[in-house]
């Protein structure tokens, strides 16, 4: 079996991540924050490491601002619903998944807010620029854009938006499904307000895991509960991280995710970006010789990418293809991958795309076995 | 090391939820849901066998009634977030955890609601439902109520209240956190709505895991965003369960549920029961002996209980209790448990309780133990 469905769930994931979720769910064993015996608070500490962990990894100072969440889309709801107020407009660009759109799309309309899309250029940064400052509003409260597109790879440039946001008063979201421990981030240098992450993606944590690092002591919550702190009131604290995490915390999985950074410490992120650029690209030459692979993205000519590469053969619906090459046991996704506003950008509304997405364990070999399969379907 | 914190997660686990997990990670390891190869095929089927066995355990003939959820507060959230509309009242007995208790205070302090707590009566089921026919308003939408009490065990008579509730045309919900697993429960017969679940304590499952069961398509939704269904659509699909399951969910968690249900059914739930009830009355009888033990609760006259019991040593202060008894290798928990108006009732809002919350896997050693180590505390 060759596992090309990164952008989904990373897998494999590194030996040190599977050892630590085993001994995770052995040796911590206890409800962190609820208790004062010795595992209850081995078991915080720990989690309090893993957050320590995540903020130094993503240029955040101050690690109470990592929120550990049940996955990025919920990271994503606490921001837009946290910040959001009637009358407020936001802006997003013209690859968002899903989980940015939906609950934008919720909160209009119940008329609470309106929103507007800008176009990306993902050639030439200073045209999606030109594009978001023609679509700012004076009520422009919030720009929720992706760091790079789950269809197209295609980063955006998120320092220089950053910086835009900055100068306009604007809050700066930023969901990093796809590139978080592939391309760089810095919270800080990029001037980012809200950072979402699946962190079973790129940081090979186990599924069930997300992260919003951010300051939300004046945001409205999404969820309250029980935080085992300040038991006595009845509204929710305001102090940082518990205002965020009600209730229990996947464990097991957050003290994964420690693993599964210091993996991409000790591998370097410049070293797992590089093996991932050389692996599109090599795509990218196969099917550039092909007449019959329709591509939608020249990776040569982009900055930055996260590996992801959507093709088509011909008019086939891209079901169809997976499905062929599932037959021959390369495991690809098809179809609209939750980002509907992408495929219409590329023309792939109705075909979908096959998505190809590799990570830093997929061999040459394996990528040079896909693209003869590929040959052989055509 | 004794654990008796119970209450908090549950430790340790069946044998088979330790394996499930391990194998879990490694075998189901695709997103479902979201690709058509084999793997992915394979855990979603996987996903849907527990979702089937969910419903079964608890009396819901609908599989796909069955949500998992981030964490029993994401649960009950959803429920109260979902049902209840500007104007509406609510009634919630005075057992609650914060986990019901917070969001409901963030609706009225929006102005959106109004709620009311009824008083319970440990010992007799008609006063309880007396105080509740008393608080039934003309606006009155829903009730939701603890199943048992996380301070001090004692059951409400669920069956009862629905039935009452189905009466007067009031949503019934019930926050099970503290008795699936342990207590009977069958949500269709005893006429529950909305039924919330923490596996990770009865049910044997890991933390991160959580279950909503109840028929969600005209609620509205707490979270949006990619379901891997209706990818085309930009409002939320009404369909149950991708409505409430927006991302992607702690698969490993969730089939390792699947092994602790497995557990529950072939050790029989009532066995269960009866292990946690002789801990408790062995605990009575001994504190009942000791004339600087204040307990709250007398669970020889109880019909149902949770085994949770909450008790101090004169007026020293609940956590000093539980350090010493930490210092002696036994894990309990002192303090409020997230849950004031429980402690408003028993009088314990200062000073807390220790709470002794044993297992089916607590031995009576353990118990003896833990008692001649009061004693001698004493």
């Amino acid at each position: 079996m060759i596992y090309l469905d990164n952008s989904a769930t990373s897998y494999p994931k590194p030996k040190e991540v599977y050892r630590c979720f085993m001994n995770a769910i052995k040796h911590y064993f206890s409800n962190p924050g609820r208790g004062g015996y010795d595992n209850a608070l081995l078991t915080a500490e720990k989690i309090f490491e893993i957050r320590e962990k995540t903020a130094a990894f993503f240029g955040e100072d101050r690690c109470e601002n990592v929120v550990f969440t049940a996955n990025c889309t919920t990271a994503v709801n606490t921001v837009i619903k946290g910040v959001l107020k009637p009358g407020m407009h936001v802006l997003v660009s013209d690859l968002e998944h899903n989980a940015v759109m939906r609950p934008l799309e919720e909160l209009r309309r119940q008329n609470k807010i309106t929103y507007d899309i800008f176009s990306t250029d993902f050639y030439d940064d200073e045209e999606t620029l030109q594009s978001i400052k023609n679509a700012i509003q004076p009520h422009t409260k919030l720009l929720f854009c992706t760091h790079a597109s789950n269809v197209v790879g295609a980063a955006l440039p998120i320092r220089k938006i950053g910086r835009l946001c900055r100068q306009e008063g604007i809050l700066f979201a930023v969901d990093a499904a796809q590139s978080a421990g592939i391309l760089p981030i810095h919270k800080k240098r990029d001037g980012i307000d809200f950072l979402c992450l699946a962190p079973h993606k790129g940081l090979f944590a186990p599924m069930g895991t997300g992260v919003l690092i951010g300051d939300g002591r004046h945001l409205n919550t999404l969820v309250e509960g029980g935080t085992g702190s300040f038991s006595l009131q009845r509204i929710q604290p305001a102090v940082m991280p518990d205002r965020f995490e009600s209730g229990t915390a996947n464990v097991a999985g957050i003290i994964a995710l420690g693993a599964g950074l210091d993996f991409i410490e000790r591998t370097g992120r410049k070293t797992i970006e590089n093996a991932d650029r050389q692996h599109i690209l090599q795509l990218q030459a196969a099917f550039d010789s092909l007449p019959q692979v329709k591509t939608y993205v020249n990776f040569e000519n982009l900055a930055a990418f996260a590996p992801v590469f959507s093709f088509n053969i011909g008019d086939i619906p891209s079901e169809t293809v997976a499905d062929a090459l599932s037959q021959a046991g390369i495991c690809v996704r098809a179809g609209l991958h939750c980002a509907p506003s992408a495929h219409k950008k590329i023309g792939t509304l109705e075909q979908g795309s096959v998505r190809i997405s590799p990570s830093f364990f997929t061999t040459n070999s394996e990528i040079n076995h896909t693209i003869s399969t590929i040959k052989k379907l055509i």
